[in-house]
């Protein structure tokens, strides 16, 4: 089964010898990851006339439909919630009705993070909520991210494994690794 | 044609009043636009037994199946970036195959403001790009936002339109009547 693992590690220096060890996992598991920096399977995302930055976005496409299955990195990325790229795939694959599973190197809950975030910006609502300076309000359902993020996941029937490192949060496979068995667990009784 | 509202002014105390005023613009050019809050489609969002965080999620994931077209607001949220519920959704519709449309706020590029998030933590790589405090580069394609999030609606055949706006970035609905006009037009010209 192909893997497609999304996450925002595409923007480290050493994003192919992450790419490299998560396969290593997957591989482990008898699944295929694919790394959104591998060739694009379709000649279409090489199209010369395309600007660059398009053809990179086509490329993922292609990648993404010729997968079964999806895992993103979902630790918070520039700000309280994950890399908007990533969950751009995540919902992508929730379209096409294919498994998604995420994971995330960071424990604390949406709520508490976003609250870190805005800082003195929180202030409290008359029923008891938190809003931000501008008075849009503070998700607090217990979950990782936007209920969204979490929703497609269930939804999906997924799974979310989250941890809070002491490691390097962007290097740190344990939280994948446990993701990648529980997707292996999930495929051996699909097929069962 | 149904259109499906995506935007994180749902967070808003005031949130019912912007949807009508999108729900009007809408009426104008002949479409039904349908606002996250709407009251769900299918009976199976709210199944008692769900929690109500996941009731939201397929609530909002009914009316996005139901609908023909996504117009989103990708006024960056709490970081450089669009709201990443938003942006499932709008990846989700694209997952689909239906086409999606945005519209932002912000006139700056991707870059600009993700330099401006960042502040005194990005740093020159030694090829000329940038990258944050943990080595991570920052896109730099002249785009809105991330190159998913931008691509996306391009692939689709939608637009993006941007504006910088001078009056409240949340009720400014001047890039989003513009966008629902281009979406009629999109709708006419594949009708005809």
């Amino acid at each position: 089964m192909r893997v497609y693992l999304a996450g925002p590690e595409v923007f480290l220096p050493d994003a192919l010898e992450i790419a490299a060890a998560k396969k290593r996992i997957c591989a482990a598991h008898g699944l295929e990851g694919v790394f959104p920096l591998d060739p694009p399977p379709e000649a279409a995302a090489a199209a010369a006339e395309r600007p660059y930055w398009l053809r990179i976005y086509l490329g993922n496409e292609a990648h993404l439909r010729s997968c079964a299955a999806l895992i993103a990195n979902l630790t918070p990325f520039r700000g309280p919630s994950a890399d908007v790229g990533t969950v751009f795939e995540l919902g992508f694959m929730r379209g096409l009705g294919r498994p998604v599973f995420g994971y995330s190197n960071a424990g604390a809950d949406f709520l508490e993070r976003t609250r870190a975030f805005l800082g003195p910006g929180v202030r409290r609502r008359g029923d008891g909520g938190f809003e931000d300076a501008e008075g849009m309000g503070l998700e607090d359902f217990g979950l990782a991210d936007n209920l969204m993020v979490d929703g497609g996941i269930a939804a999906a029937g997924g799974a979310f494994e989250r941890q809070e490192t002491g490691g390097d949060r962007w290097r740190d496979l344990g939280a994948f690794a446990r993701c990648v068995a529980r997707l292996a667990q999930w495929s051996s009784a699909s097929r069962a």
